[in-house]
């Protein structure tokens, strides 16, 4: 796409991406951290600088209250009679917490550059990505371009605590909120080469398991023989729910998985992904997963169900010699389209009724999470993003699946009715959530470039 | 048994007994809490008392310096050119711990006397059991009834940490110890009307087990699928250790078990078990065990495989979507003739290495307690001894096989190749190692007569 129009915002996001990168710094050395209560007034001072800065570029900007941190809402300037497609950018000002300190080459709320990379808490995760976002629409207005849609960014500061004040904000403002789609730049491409569209995300549910034995610890000599062992028991339970070549053993579990369609094998195989590689970063000598699938496809577009931890009876040092009163396992399930966390722990729950020794009391706990999203890659919105990272990165783009939940896009799809187009701009080597997190000023480049070029690719199927 | 030596010793016993009730009392008020070093200098008063108390019954008595607690050792008179034979006494003067004190109905270190039952911490273990024994060798020696044997009391004060300084003090002293039998009152009889002697204990030895997956806690969502579950792993090795009867799995597991005899079994068969009361009183609904044998043999008489604690990933509340680094168990085996922990740990660890798969890395950690132990219920001892307590309680007595393991009757086995005989005087309810504990005062006097008959029928057989 190589409009006069795309000439002129190119040259403007050339000339001063200097600027640019000044203006994120002191976006970063707010310590906007939503975890620990020691950071409030960072956070307040983030949300006020990003008010003032988003109505210095032009934007028509609110800061909203909401019973926890602030959203602030920034939209560009309409006409009456409007009839331009209208988009949401979804970011978080909000940052995990720096801890532990120790181990940070230079402060995390004092932005350093080395090479191409800025170092700071929220450089990559989601800062510099939402900033990129923001400066490309700067472009447009201070170019004087006419965008060929309209734009509203929601920015909110706790999606590192799980977004608890969102839905009732888009609940609310749905009205003004409407829109032909969202886009959220806070997921993960390969590398420069490699610029990624997620089109799916696994959703979520849990459950928590405890057995009862006895009722209380027992003396393993005394009464070892006679009674069925709680954390023998889980054990046994637990060891069937997956079978040696990777399935879910629960009857019905993959009754609604939509398989994957040969469109979608043959992108996932174009993924740079190396198994040695991949092997040697997590520390095993082997990977194990669902038979007939590649890695890729099985942490992203397969289901799977993981112990996340087991409790039973002595913990510390050394030896306690006792038939434990009880064992009690967390489990989380990750879904693909179209399983649905309520039916799968409906599912789950009456498998386990059913695998249950008579021998112990069962306690069975469960939380849905989140849905599974996808949309499909062969879409309209997704030809045209696809479009634009062409457009920007100069190579082609890979299609992805998410492994992760993102519970967020599940709000926009049932509160809004919106499909959104996650469009990620962190290195996998980015640090997110860890110390001496980055974001690489490359992508930044590439990442407001792409912002550029979206809006007309978008709103040409919109006209 | 009723010889005029007997009849006259059976006086005494009656006459005295406010006096050996008072005496008891004495011992019981020193807080010989040998886990705990507040309470040191009750410990040491504890067995200076009992030594100046042997001498004053008229047993040559030393009080031996251990690299820990001291022993005491009493010994009756002995003339040049002994041929009678010689027997030990163990007991254990120190005590456990009286916390939580809030739980005591008076404070443990005040004796109180409730009917038959005499509350103190250590009333039933051991001060109360091995006083019994001392004052039934008072009798003989105070009316100058001959003892048809030569007895050794040996009184340690480490019991409850598990005998640090036995096996040296058995060593260094084997010569003057060398013995035709050791007897131990330190074991559980089901009431008045049941006797009980043990003539076989379980062995046991543990392992710890631990599997390492990725080299870090992986988020569950990115990675989930493709990787190995080290705790699930963990489940699915231990969960087919133990088999749907009950049966342990690891090849050569039951090789070298010995067969129960119709004797032995018809013996245990009479054991005043209720199956109703026993679930009730734990807390199950259903027992579970080895198939083809009786909870009472599932208990004592056959091996068994607990686990004993399990330890993975997320362990507060709450959920954490990880797939943890590693994962942890701990197990103890319980052991039965003639097994070895050292054969059983060897085949143990040979399986596991079979059964890990290659997806994870293990390591184990063993370590070998004690053998088993037993003797032949049917020996000319074993009968001796049931017929003392035929004499002394005046009815059918209990032949039973311990499912706990005492690490000392290994000892003395190895070090002095005695065997044992356990003839327990603790009621089940008399709350050892816990508040309130107790001492029956009717099975105090039926101990100190079965202790008088005792002599008398064990040298017959080696006169």
């Amino acid at each position: 796409m190589c409009s006069p129009d795309m000439e002129k915002i190119k040259n403007y996001l050339h000339q001063h991406r200097g600027r640019f990168v000044r203006e994120l710094c002191e976006y970063l050395r707010f310590p906007s951290v939503s975890a620990d209560a020691r950071y409030r007034r960072g956070l307040g001072a983030c949300a006020k600088w990003l008010t003032t800065h988003s109505r210095k570029i032009g934007l028509n900007t609110e800061l909203y209250r909401t019973n926890g941190n602030p959203v602030v809402l920034a939209c560009t300037p309409r006409r009456a009679r409007n009839q331009k497609p209208h988009y949401l950018v979804y970011g978080h000002y909000d940052v995990q917490p720096p801890e532990p300190l120790e181990l940070w080459k230079t402060p995390p709320f004092q932005p350093r550059i080395v090479g191409h990379s800025l170092f700071a808490r929220g450089a990559s995760d989601n800062k510099g990505q939402h900033f990129a976002h923001l400066k490309a629409v700067e472009a447009y207005l201070r170019t004087r371009t006419e965008l060929p849609c309209d734009l509203t960014f929601v920015i909110e500061g706790e999606e590192e605590v799980g977004s608890p004040s969102l839905a009732a904000f888009l609940y609310r403002h749905r009205a003004r909120l409407r829109c032909d789609g969202v886009v959220i730049s806070d997921t993960t491409l390969y590398g420069l080469q490699y610029p990624t569209l997620s089109y799916g995300l696994r959703g979520i549910c849990d459950f928590e398991i405890t057995l009862h034995g006895p009722n209380r610890d027992l003396h393993s000599g005394t009464f070892g023989g006679a009674v069925k062992n709680p954390a023998m028991a889980l054990c046994q339970m637990l060891a069937q729910m997956r079978d040696e070549h990777g399935r879910i053993t629960i009857p019905g579990f993959y009754d609604d998985v939509r398989a994957l369609s040969p469109f979608e094998r043959s992108a996932l195989a174009l993924h740079p992904f190396d198994t040695d590689d991949y092997k040697k970063s997590i520390g095993v000598s082997e990977l194990f997963g669902e038979v007939g699938f590649t890695p890729v496809e099985q942490r992203s577009a397969r289901p799977t169900l993981e112990i996340n931890g087991l409790t039973s009876g002595h913990q510390g040092e050394g030896g306690k010699t006792i038939i434990p009163s009880w064992a009690r396992a967390k489990v989380t399930m990750r879904l693909v389209p179209h399983q649905t966390p309520e039916k799968i722990l409906a599912l789950t729950v009456a498998h386990l009724k059913k695998i249950c020794l008579p021998t112990v009391r069962m306690k069975i706990a469960t939380a849905a999470g989140s849905d599974p999203y996808w949309v499909s890659p062969e879409s309209t919105n997704v030809q045209a993003a696809l479009d634009a990272l062409r457009d920007a990165f100069g190579c082609e783009p890979l299609l992805a699946r998410e492994g992760g939940s993102i519970p967020i896009v599940d709000e926009f799809k049932q509160i809004l009715k919106a499909d959104s187009l996650l469009l990620g701009l962190a290195l996998p080597d980015d640090n997110a959530h860890s110390p001496n997190e980055k974001f690489n000023l490359e992508v930044f480049s590439k990442g407001m470039l792409m912002s550029a070029c979206l809006w007309p690719r978008l709103s040409q199927f919109r006209k």
